[in-house]
């Protein structure tokens, strides 16, 4: 993950670091992380990333922003280490933004080591009359507040 | 959990049997069952239960009868022998209605033996104008699609 | 849970309090958090009060006292008020030790309410030369370290 | 997925197709599968299709031919259409060998329509003397037991 490209092909947006303790119950027969558990992980730290940024949590700006949430469009992760129950990991996430989409990056580490790396691309939803979920443009005022 | 006497001191109801695969995923570093995945089997055993008598899915009877859920009360359960990957338990459920709650008891077995047994107390509920949940008496047709 | 009394009975032990957020994931489609994510949250209770007694992580102590972990026998708990994504849990976690069990008592609180309670009956086992797990006496100084 | 080219690039080797019943809890607050939920979905169906090919469940299979296993290496995920709780999708999985590593491609579809895919590589290991985890050639009656 070209991270220094990623950081100078846009104007600076906030990143958000966080730490997470690996569990014993997020690791499999192998005694390692069971990799799903990574997506967890990382669907969280989008969300505290935007908790920073907009100073509320998920449950109070998906209220104030009136939109459904963020689903994501596709991602793709790098598991170069394993981790295991007892690991303090690090989670560095940073975002670009698109129109009605934007793109995240995770870099997870352990010990100063990267041990996994994730991307993802989602977009931003509302819903409509019928329920159902569709995009919509982010608030200016939203992609403002990653401005740092 | 005396399963006989359960049996005996309500009218019959419907049972379901259901058979789920212990997955790699599952389990934790001791290669068993990481206990709490056992309740997301009775969750879903619980629904299967409701899905047969009522003849839709979770989706739809929700839907059908108006109502937002039966969330936990309380539970209790006993993990008598360990379940790993590649097991297939076979989980049975049953019912014993009240007015706006509900009992379940699941039986858990590997190759004819009881490996777990869970019990739960469900509350039917409502959401009120505000979005807030409350308890309701559950509709007398649902409760006679139990009756067999 | 007549927490009192549970502190009275035994000689004083130490308890462990710590803080998570129910995060997006957690939660079910009700917007409330799935109950078997309690006992996942009362699993790492029930690991951190160890780390903070025997000052090491769960991963070290089960290799320093050569056991295979402390499987639950069974567990019962209660669901008194709802939580969501974005509230910070407290959870505070005591014990009282048998011979090779030891009961576990969890109290979940939101803003100063109890939300939710664990209690769990848990046994200390090593693995036979078969590779199966059995029963074994809590060591004396594993015991020792949890009194204050 | 350009799955015709996929198809056509190797020899043809098995593929297994299984059903999935998507579960309340697997759902999150917008009413949709979490998607940490697929990846889930996509470990079983690569251990089915070894299932399918050698004969036995991962927990035979990892003694019968020695190994410790099979950890992702990346994966990459399309979302294409959300999923919920009381629909059955169904997950297609195949195989391209390389020496010690190969890649899985899973295709979700649910009435008839693709929901989701997902690519991962994998490699084989063992365990060395000090326990660690390293690769190793996959064995040729293993994928002999692949090809049709």
């Amino acid at each position: 993950m070209a991270r220094c490209a990623w950081r100078r092909d846009r104007h600076m947006t906030l990143t958000n670091t966080r730490t997470v303790r690996i569990e014993w119950g997020d690791c499999d027969p192998a005694g390692i992380i069971f990799y799903p558990r990574y997506f967890e992980i990382f669907d969280a730290s989008t969300a505290a990333l935007f908790e920073r940024a907009l100073g509320m949590t998920k449950f109070k700006f998906l209220a104030a922003y009136k939109f459904a949430g963020f689903p994501v469009l596709h991602t793709h992760a790098r598991f170069l280490k394993p981790t295991r129950f007892g690991d303090d990991v690090t989670i560095e996430t940073g975002i670009v933004f698109g129109t009605s989409s934007f793109e995240i990056k995770h870099r997870l580490s352990l010990n100063g080591e990267v041990a996994a790396e994730g991307e993802e691309k989602r977009v931003w939803v509302v819903r409509d009359a019928s329920g159902a979920m569709k995009s919509q443009a982010i608030p200016a005022d939203v992609i403002a507040r990653f401005q740092v």
